[in-house]
């Protein structure tokens, strides 16, 4: 037996035969809802990762497939071995957006809530998934994001005790063209994750559905 | 106004309180079935890949969270920065691991398909979510694994085209106690697929509820 025939024999028993992955959509319809990457940048202290949690409580009670990527589940796990140089953090974001995209491949809403200070690498991350990517900008003056300082960062910082410490002694680089902006500085945690839920409610809902998000 | 004072006006603020993160039951239920790792070895060949998507497709059919990570959707992007060194295929598992647990925190059962040749790599992921961890042993004997060889790897290996290549040059550690074994040298793709379905169906269904697999 030739091992083309051993083959074209083993191949014979597939007759579940695999020529690509669950689509999408298949995916879309089963859950009720897109899928997709809500990518959170902004200054630390900005709340992106109260919004994130909060979002995401909401829109599991909701019954929508959500999933929250932040310090708390990557810097222990998946990126433990990197540090916080300039090669550590880009490459620290290019994980986490490589895990956001599998995220939305599996139908999920991904919400990712980074820093992310540099432009270059947001847009690396946008442009795994282009069509899935939706940037939402957590903005809040540097002043009250200091005035917060919930972990304390700020304050050793300035104390130069952190180096490198964005809006202090590293740069931070605003989006220029975020899909949302949601005002932490003037809109209250409540009000922002309404605005949250709004945009999920209309960007995420599979054409000729309406999903109740409130 | 003291930086204490501002503080506490802003969580007062926060009406939304953010404790801890959605309980994994609250996912469970919401998906009607438990969420965990199937962890596939095996050698190249042995059908891990074609198993891992069939079991998916059947899956995401009766409506449940699944999601497969093999060599197709790691290797060129979490991972396209690692060799096939000693290190490198560590690394590697470790990171396929850590995003596995992720999957399975966020409700998902993924599907990890990777010959993992290592115990001791295979024990680091079992470690991240012990309770979680379904090793599946895709067991086929290696002359059967050679014979298929279905992307010309062993032949490339044999004529030491690939060094190191599992098997052939490089160790296979066989699990000692997995959860499951499938034979593929004596099953056909649809008899392993039903087992496939018949363990989840017992191991991921939650108390009091049957979930129609098949």
């Amino acid at each position: 037996m030739s091992t083309n025939s051993a083959n074209n024999n083993i191949k014979s028993k597939n007759i579940f035969a695999v020529d690509h992955r669950v689509d999408l959509e298949e995916r879309w319809d089963g859950n009720g809802h897109k899928g997709g990457i809500l990518w959170f940048t902004g200054l630390s202290g900005s709340g992106k990762t109260t919004l994130a949690l909060e979002l995401e409580r909401q829109l599991i009670k909701h019954r929508y497939q959500a999933f929250v990527l932040d310090g708390d589940n990557i810097r222990g796990g998946l990126n433990r071995d990197l540090d916080f140089s300039p090669e550590g953090r880009s490459e620290n974001i290019r994980r986490i957006a490589e895990v956001a995209a599998l995220f939305s491949d599996a139908g999920q809403i991904a919400i990712a809530a980074f820093i992310s200070p540099y432009e270059e690498d947001r847009q690396i991350a946008r442009t795994l998934r282009p069509d899935l990517f939706h940037e939402v900008f957590i903005n809040s003056d540097l002043a009250v994001c200091e005035q917060r300082d919930p972990k304390g960062l700020y304050k050793k910082a300035r104390a130069g005790e952190i180096p490198e410490f964005t809006g202090i002694s590293a740069p931070y680089e605003e989006p220029a063209n975020p899909e949302l902006v949601i005002d932490t500085a003037e809109d209250s945690v409540l009000e922002s994750v309404y605005r949250l839920m709004d945009y999920v409610g209309s960007e995420f809902t599979l054409q000729g559905q309406v999903k109740e998000v409130a």
